[in-house]
């Protein structure tokens, strides 16, 4: 159970500050089966934002470490020999979402950025998991990315992955993450993929760095982090303009949904993108054209849709082998305010597959102002 | 004096409610010459958000109420029918400065949207008021915006007018606004300059309004204002594309200052203009490269000049005839947190023209991004 008392010695700190975090709105509660666990909304102490404490009524309770926001760099020959040691691992960068896999309780669970079990992504995950022969994490977290089509949150088409995949980005132990070497092991070990090492470069050949940045860009793949092979410091992202465009694109077809905190810090990106790469005139106009396509056409399409009464839904596919979980999945996200439509169901063997539509704020919006004509903004 | 008692007197309201009004953060407090003046920061009762109260010792309180935002047209077809009663005039939406001028305690005063007492735009306006032989205007207060490239706010160029004029938006006289023929009048009666009346349409007529939008399109010109003759529904604007993305690519010059909360409006207004407007695929493809363009090429042109180490400042020349209207501007830009650097002076006869940079804070953001590499966004 959830008591100031416990969660003191989870965290290891006073009663009485756990007593005032347990009332504060740093903390949000909530479930999962026969788990109660406590979401961090913002860092606290030594823990970042998205630290979940786990509480299971037969065992102790289990704090999973939120994933730290990995800062961004705009000009590679800036920041690369600035912030590294001496070696820079260079990975590729995934376009999915960021999953957190523990066992506690003699269960995987899976935990999103956000801090929840997300009963659909621990039920994909725990099919693949026990297909390696993986039962037990025993204390070792697992940050991975999941990619694929097959989920709630960010699709993107992998020629290697088009249902749903897992690769492994970081692996954790007693608190520390493990060295690049070590969670290389750890995969090999247990039968797990590794997100693609793409190269081990000086510091300060960043030529090479914008190399893999081309390839990567020629692949429609979306960015690279680069790492210190030790963990001396902490990784930095870097992003294709197939990936900063792309995103744009895909905001601007929701534009009241994601349209506004969406677009300002992809276009600084691109901005700092064309300084450094300097692209030749025609490639230049290249990227102003796909440019001013998201911006303009993608909500243009979206007001298209609306005149003729069709509604501006995100539509997505899910695959479950349980009655059970979806039901699971329905309740989770209609907890974060997220009422899903089935819009068709097909069974197949073992499998249940559900087409989802997520209605879209934009919707509204854009009906609104079909029916005024009027702008809701200045 | 500024006391609750004056005030509440002023604004015809209980001496209670004045004493907490002037107690609250709903007013801001200033002075011009031997002025006082109270500003709404918000709407209060019936006063718009930028009205003002300007007191005088030897004189009655004098209110200047504020010049209610225009609501905007997305889709004109829609718009216009539903909101209009009959008639629509459609007059010219000028690109300026919306500016207030009223005569009190023997003086006149130019005040800006936000209400306050500008010392340059009062400066020059007087001097325009008086060599059309303007000295009081009584109990009327004239709205207009002020165009041209001498001033500190917005600049854009008119073949009719390159230096500073004041063209009348609307007249109010006792706290009405005066119908578009007797405002026509006070201005042919006062010698003064009307916004231009570009037509007089029925409200079914929208093609008649897109004719008209074409025609200002092809002249770059910024839009238009639609009215109701006696003022019976409140006006309404609609904007050329080459100003929707005009002013995108002018706020993506200083990015970090303006660009984020520039950019989305504009945009929502350019989609629903070509959604209405059907451009065939050429002009859709230019209006296209011209939004990249914007987004992309201004602030890259930023960060080159950042690069040489040349800074990011917004740039106007002001023409004075008097040096201490000099101290008194820079002093009123002072106020509001603005330092004004002088770049250049000359002298010609009875004529002082200053140079100003306007330092803008996108200098050093984009600074700070050429020194680190890394983003200070996500």
């Amino acid at each position: 159970m959830i008591t100031y008392k416990t969660l003191a010695k989870a965290l290891n700190m006073t009663e009485i500050r756990a007593r005032r975090l347990l009332k504060s709105k740093s903390l949000r509660k909530t479930s999962y089966r026969e788990f109660e666990y406590l979401i961090f909304k913002r860092d606290i102490g030594p823990y970042p934002e998205g630290t979940a404490v786990i509480f299971h009524n037969d065992y102790e309770p289990k704090v999973v470490p939120g994933y730290p926001q990995i800062s961004r760099i705009l000009v590679l020959r800036v920041a690369v020999p600035q912030h590294f040691r001496d070696q820079v691992i260079v990975e590729e960068k995934l376009n999915g979402y960021n999953v957190r896999v523990v066992s506690y309780a003699g269960k995987l669970l899976a935990l999103t950025r956000g801090g929840y079990i997300c009963p659909y992504t621990t039920h994909r995950i725990e099919r693949i998991f026990r297909s390696k022969g993986i039962e037990d994490l025993e204390g070792y977290v697992v940050f991975g990315e999941t990619v694929g089509l097959e989920n709630p949150y960010t699709r993107y088409r992998y020629p290697e992955c088009e249902d749903f995949c897992f690769y492994v980005i970081d692996v954790m132990k007693d608190g520390t993450y493990l060295p690049i070497d070590s969670k290389k092991k750890f995969c090999e070990d247990n039968n797990l993929e590794c997100v693609r090492e793409l190269a081990k470069v000086n510091k300060n050949d960043v030529d090479k760095i914008w190399e893999i940045v081309k390839v990567m860009e020629s692949e429609k793949r979306e960015g690279i982090v680069l790492k210190d092979p030790y963990n001396r410091v902490p990784p930095l992202k870097y992003t294709t303009s197939i990936t900063n465009i792309g995103d744009i694109a895909e905001g601007m077809k929701y534009i009241f949904d994601e349209g506004r905190t969406y677009l300002f810090p992809r276009i600084l990106r691109e901005v700092f993108k064309s300084f450094e790469e300097e692209p030749n005139e025609e490639l230049l106009k290249e990227r102003i054209k796909m440019l001013g396509e998201a911006i303009l056409l993608e909500p243009l399409n979206a007001v298209k849709k609306v005149n003729i009464g069709e509604a501006i839904a995100e539509e997505f596919v899910l695959k479950f082998y349980s009655e059970n979980v979806i039901d699971e999945f329905l309740s989770y996200m209609q907890k974060q305010g997220i009422l899903l439509n089935i819009k068709n169901m097909e069974r197949e063997n073992d499998e249940i597959i559900i087409w989802f539509m997520k209605p879209k704020r934009t919707n509204l919006e854009l009906r609104n102002i079909m029916s005024s004509g009027l702008s809701p903004l200045d």
